[in-house]
């Protein structure tokens, strides 16, 4: 029997491993996308912030954040303090129900953060600091992520208190990051050119929108890895067939979210709008992340329908109340995954396993509050401190020069 | 024991999402592959089709086409109906046999319903109406692939009464998907200033070979997932031993075919052609597809070095019968699908366990008709009611701005 | 018992072959890296050598090279000759302590060997016959890798005499890899217009930065198989709890690599050079990569931190010396490969192994001098029979249309 329990712990761990390298991929997904989606001249500078954002992601939460949202003992449900971080491995003795090494959960982990720290890049693209905005991702790695992490995953109060259903984090991680991103937002403003002084709204194109699509396809990709990996387990009947309904169903959701955002927007606009079809893959995805396991895939399938609608009318309406968010991160992790915590609330079986209204709606309010305050700090400590706004001539120039050296697109691009 | 058959089911679920992961991957391929083969002013309508086609194949195979293709029931050869869906999950108590989660076999099913209509798109580029097209994906992906992939795979007549074999569907998945193309390519016509009146054949070059690559080598590596899963298995010595064999038979005639097709194109022109080198690579994938598992790697890799010399001149062959197909695709996976379904009539082991010429030529003529008669009138209704060609001054213009009213490269290009 | 024992077979086996398809998907990253680094004009043969070289690698690798690596008999530890290949494989009498399929071990070591030729295409890029570096390429996959890869995994001089410690291959594949790039730099000289007549040194920009990141990206994503899987089992407690640590120390040290070189190349040029950063996280990896296992994850972190900065000053200094390396292969897989090699000396728990610095530095001295002169004598035979550099006219057109006979961005590029 000790050889069957080590083989499930070595195959536990192996599958949190490849399900984390393919959450780590959706760095490169998030990174074509906001490539893809800003203009020519401030590529490198975006390509930049996505990579160093994801290596300071993985060393803030390695020292920092990792102890914060799984710390050991008991007591507080809203801080629990400085865990002791990955410790020593398990050995055969004492593995009982131990089902997997604790550095793969670590690696699982980790790359998380990196996925909320990535919503925010996009958002604030193409006018913000590059050494301010990655002053912020030390922040939110190591201290705002980690915190609220606790409360889901880590055993504080969302968990204990709320019954709060997160399966693999519409809000811990999309809504979070929505959250910080549009604090950054509403600090920074617009970009020049986005809003006419008579009210009209101008829109700015995406510079190459092959990588747009790239990105989204690595980020479907990757989400089996999110959401697959989230069921913690894999070797037993049970989470077998979980990690499998799983896959099927996040599968099913982004599908559907891209057929009705592309209805949505034929519709709406009289032409099938690519940028509105992969905002609506990604809706899916992030909509059925709150809760990919307990859904038939026909109710998963709708939720991602609803999620791909919603995203075309939310990147307009937020667009209308000009708040310039580039990439529509703000409508696809924060509107979408708000509408997937809820989901959750009337979705049967997990109403049957305890989801309620209140206990979704409270994960929502404080994840949200929680984030957008602190976040709010931070950017308006760095605004005084440092500045997070390039100024008006490296904005028309192209923060790729100014804050980079180099241009991403030397030989092509024949316009500013 | 029953621990032991509970860590083969999961391990065997594993296997079959993490491979199903890689074929999804291809759609990713296809989409960069095809981007980069046509023109600049084409792309974004190529990258939507081929994006939305994915979530057209996930959501038709999952309400209809898996019903088709894997019936309940015993009865009919040809054509059974319907099915009862994925249906419960296994449950300890019946594992008996079972080897995997049901939801797994049909996540990895449903990939490569995609991958057949990823086909199409690539041949009809560049001049064909988007909707049309959706609308022919929809009709594909949930009636035309599933009733002849239940003749192979489903245990329909071609596995029950000719011994075909086609492992991972050089046939039912690759020639299925190029019979498709040759019949929409007929119907539509070649593009605009493709063939000159006086008989001479103008190139059309591809406008980002980067992608081009990119897409082929994303292709190579799904193609791990698309043979290395056909296997079904992997939780035994002997499936193990031959998954593995499949990877090495897959990859050293992806090998073959690209050094074969440089060569020849080196000869042939006088110039080593990168995108013949490129479909040289994938011919040897699709050649190898039909048995990865008999041949040695000796044998496998002359497989693919015939499928990518046989590719090289297909492509020629089909220019100069004016079919236009920009992406090659009806040469890689029509020509080179029917040799690699050939090919298993003379691998001694393949033979030794049944495969006949006869079956083998049953499987390609069978396949090939039922798609191209039944796509054929499919793009004939099409063409009929919707119209499947665009205006000939939005195929000047663009298909971007008349489908999709965007441009995949605003600030770059200089020329239409 | 034999139940479980086939069970770990089958799960050591898969996990060969989905680590060796991550190193595969190296070469993706090696073909975009390059690319991106490369002139608009000379895309198209960059793509054309990558792709060739690694189909050029997997068969020569499959024919010649297994043999000489990892030969049969005992004997010589310089160069035992030829072994039988890949064999048949196991079956479950004879399993014992037998852990994986004969030809997931294949796949695995096949891999490798792109890798190291993939690091010379970079450094001779823009000016190098193809055809000429093709023929390089068959004698350094068949002969120049596979003898010095003996002496360290095949059970040579270096691993039997001098316990030299190189877990994953910083010598062993990256040295390697850049030591035959140095001779072949040398021999062909530095591109036109890049030092000019009097001492100063040019730029020249890379032409498509965002398929320089995505490339470093997909790297990092596949060193997570090329350092995971050298662990070469993962299906015991004391295995996965190896393979969880060096996914985790791969990971941190890249992450070390990135924010130390984007903070060195910020003092030094007073901007956040994106090339660097991405050559940062690339040094990193190289530098973790001959001992990703014994480290702590701070220690881990230390090494990718010193190779980041490390790799800097490198591309400074060899650029001073007029060595023109156009996207710092030598630097990165070089230098920093030797710091890698060096740093297992100085890492207490590979000491207590019994590393030492001598045994390391005895790597580091025979892996290069082989390569350096063997790679020069082939280097020198292919200059006098069939001229390794193109003219130069043919280097001012670009060699996308002397070689390849088209043009990566027909309709992009505004300049030679």
């Amino acid at each position: 029997m000790d050889a069957v329990l080590e083989l499930r712990y070595a195959l536990d761990t192996f599958y949190f491993l490849i399900t984390g390298a393919l959450v780590m991929w959706m760095a490169a997904g998030f990174a074509m996308l906001e490539a893809g989606l800003v203009r020519a001249k401030n590529t490198a500078e975006i390509l930049t912030k996505n990579i160093v954002l994801y290596a300071i992601a993985c060393l803030m939460f390695l020292f920092i954040g990792y102890q914060i949202m799984y710390p050991v003992g008991e007591g507080n449900l809203l801080f629990r303090g400085f865990g002791i971080g990955i410790g020593n491995e398990h050995v055969i003795g004492d593995l009982g129900s131990e089902s997997h090494s604790k550095a793969s959960d670590f690696f699982f982990q980790v790359v998380f953060v990196a996925t909320a720290m990535s919503i925010v890049s996009g958002a604030v693209a193409e006018r913000m600091k590059l050494w301010a905005f990655l002053a912020f991702a030390v922040v939110m790695t190591s201290f705002i992520y980690p915190v609220q992490g606790f409360w889901n995953w880590g055993g504080g109060f969302l968990y204990e208190s709320f019954n709060y259903k997160d399966y693999a984090g519409s809000g811990t991680v999309h809504l979070c990051g929505a959250s910080a991103a549009l604090a950054g937002v509403l600090f920074l403003g617009a970009r020049k050119g986005k809003y006419g002084p008579d009210g009209q709204i101008n829109a700015i194109p995406g510079s190459n929108l092959p990588l747009a699509a790239l990105g989204t396809l690595i980020l479907w990709l990757g989400w089996f890895g999110f959401n697959g990996g989230s069921e913690l387990a894999v070797a037993s009947l049970e989470s077998a067939n979980h990690v499998a309904r799983v896959f099927v169903n996040t599968n099913t959701a982004a599908a559907g979210g891209v057929v009705s955002a592309l209805i949505v927007s034929q519709v709406l606009f009289g032409k099938a709008d690519l940028t509105m079809a992969l905002n609506g893959g990604l809706a899916g995805l992030v909509a059925i992340t709150a809760d990919p396991l307990t859904p038939g895939a026909g109710w998963a399938t709708l939720i991602g329908v609803i999620g791909g609608a919603l995203v075309v009318l939310a990147i307009i309406t937020i667009d209308k109340l000009r708040i310039d968010d580039p990439v529509g991160a703000i409508s696809v992790h924060g509107v979408v995954g708000t509408w997937g915590i809820m989901a959750v609330a009337i979705s049967q079986r997990a109403v049957e396993d305890g989801a309620t209204f209140g206990g979704q709606l409270m994960g929502v309010v404080s994840i949200f509050l929680w984030t957008f305050i602190v976040s709010s700090i931070v950017w308006f400590v760095l605004k005084l401190v440092i500045g997070i706004r390039v100024s008006e001539e490296e904005e028309y120039e192209g923060v790729d020069l100014s804050e980079c050296g180099l241009e991403a697109y030397p030989e092509f691009t024949t316009s500013k």
